[in-house]
């Protein structure tokens, strides 16, 4: 059976369809769990690889080849359209994204300018020359959203209770518009041009959006995501959007302009369908700690995830978070065959 | 006007009440945010502070003085019970719980023995010490629950994923049964003893079970809190329960035996007493990152919070998180006042 790209069980899956088999991606699927990755990773930082074509094709179509997944996600990390338009910031091993000179005032706004194509040209040709490996298997594009951005931005790296970044939207809420209205023009640059250079759906990434109240989501972050993804208009590619711990978000996030809204493992996809409302598609949400498991709990809890899926118009099969560094690859491709056998049993 | 002891507000709201005014204290109001605290604390670690008596009153004491709170709650550590039947921890500035010989075998089991009375003679010594202190204020035993120790034991430590943890609990859950019932054993000891000295209320502290899906929690940890909490069983004292991203979980938490539900920021109070189901009184649930804003956010917010505390049979304002150590004290006080003029506006 010859498979276009367009008639792909992921492509079909997100635009609602109901593939022949239940597609299936991981978030990080592109990491730390593949020796092959630590491998081509030695002795070269994060964002390095993150601007150097020959790897980030490397490293994204490993999880590919090796698992036989359904989508490709485009290897990058939150910070990198931020890093190519000369923010001063680095990741950290053992810490993260940590930023010279954390954004608190407005005078700091400017150096956030729009992504130019030569800021991004490293990304453009690692996604063509990704377009041309992958063949039928669709690319994902991928970007931070404006709040988990602007978070780093604030806080100056990780944060557990984002408590600056929440000071700021409350006592300074025109300078919070401001800082994230400039990083959604950003965010919705960085995905457009994945999208413009051959990726064939998005995921914008909230990492931190569970940190909010939903009023809180609604009056500070939603309209700036919605900014975001609104970067992809007339360009005809689905929309995934996610975040960990958005149980109370996730009718909100289906609001910004998405076709597919992400959820993690502490909401069952049909509760999770019930909140997104009509007309969306699911994606998730194995528990990743799952995998440590024994073969038979993987799969029964596969089959659960994937029965309550079926209540969506479209499920596109994930973990509920991204894979823990430790995890067995055998257990990812186990996993891949098992939900790609499910429908045919 | 003089009250007593039964008739504070704080015991009346527990129980499903409505005092005069509302009743408030802040979840860590004993802690990092205070000067005075820091400076009886100099030098002295942290597990050591809670066998000492003098400093336990003098420490739990001080959120009452300050701010005329209307409960004091013990001051403790989720792991001073493992501390005081000769587990080898120590808590670390910076990291945490730190434990020298994970558990996660059956034979290591047997250490984790039922508490005697001479393993927490300073507790009830501090308890006895307290209530003379505090007259007609309130004093609230604390533990941790199982689940949240068994992940301190299990790990080592604190962690972000609980990956060994709930490995144990897939793959082999007589053993995480056995675990846990042991843990629940020794926290209703811990909080049965404070009981038995004079606290008049008791808050079972399950930190990280927002890490688990309703049918992992239903399966392999609600049965142990519920056991926890049912060593008071005879005695006549609320009991409320608290674990941060617990959204999914209120429901269930609620079936633990409890007259109180303590519920984070991301769920509004009048949607958490839906989800708790009637007859419980609620906690919380101010966002503690707030009082890091100016005041009239801060009032805004509070308001907002007791009003949709009303919707349930009792309500008691508290943070929905613990006071975050920057915090101004004179921000906590401030929210003490208008907490207690706000139905007198």
């Amino acid at each position: 059976m010859t498979t276009t790209l367009a008639d792909s069980p992921f492509l079909q899956a997100a635009r609602g369809g109901t593939p022949s088999h239940t597609p299936v991606w991981f978030m990080r699927q592109a990491g730390r769990s593949l020796p092959e990755y630590r491998a081509v990773r030695e002795g070269v930082a994060m964002l390095d690889s993150c601007f150097r074509p020959e790897l980030v094709v490397e490293i994204t179509m490993q999880p590919v080849r090796r698992h036989g997944v359904d989508a490709a996600i485009f290897f990058s990390d939150i910070v990198v359209p931020l890093k190519a338009i000369g923010v001063d910031l680095d990741i950290v091993p053992g810490t993260g994204p940590v930023v010279a000179e954390p954004i608190r005032s407005a005078d700091q706004l400017a150096q956030l300018r729009d992504i130019e194509p030569d800021d991004v040209e490293p990304i453009a040709e690692s996604v063509r020359g990704l377009v041309d490996e992958l063949g039928s298997t669709p690319l994902i594009g991928f970007a931070g959203a404006p709040f988990t951005l602007a978070s780093y931005l604030i806080e100056g790296g990780p944060s557990r209770d984002h408590r600056r970044t929440k000071q700021l939207m409350y006592a300074e809420p025109e300078l919070w518009h401001a800082l994230a209205g400039r990083l959604a023009a950003i965010a919705g640059q960085f995905l457009r041009v994945q999208v413009e250079n051959g990726a064939s759906a998005v995921q914008l990434f909230d990492s931190w959006a569970g940190a909010l109240s939903l009023a809180d989501y609604r009056r500070f972050v939603l309209p700036h995501s919605q900014a975001a993804l609104s970067a992809l208009d007339g360009l005809d590619v689905p929309r995934i959007h996610f975040g960990v711990g958005t149980g109370e978000l996730l009718g909100a996030m289906g609001e910004a302009g998405v076709d597919v809204v992400g959820v993690d493992w502490r909401v069952p996809l049909d509760e999770a369908v019930k909140r997104i409302g009509p007309g969306k598609a699911v994606q998730g949400n194995l528990d990743p700690t799952t995998l440590f498991a024994p073969t038979e709990v993987v799969e029964r809890e596969a089959a659960r995830v994937i029965e309550a899926g079926r209540t969506a118009p479209g499920h596109v099969f994930n973990l509920g978070h991204g894979v823990l560094p430790d995890t067995d690859p055998d257990a990812l491709t186990r996993l891949v065959d098992f939900v790609h056998g499910y429908d045919a049993r």
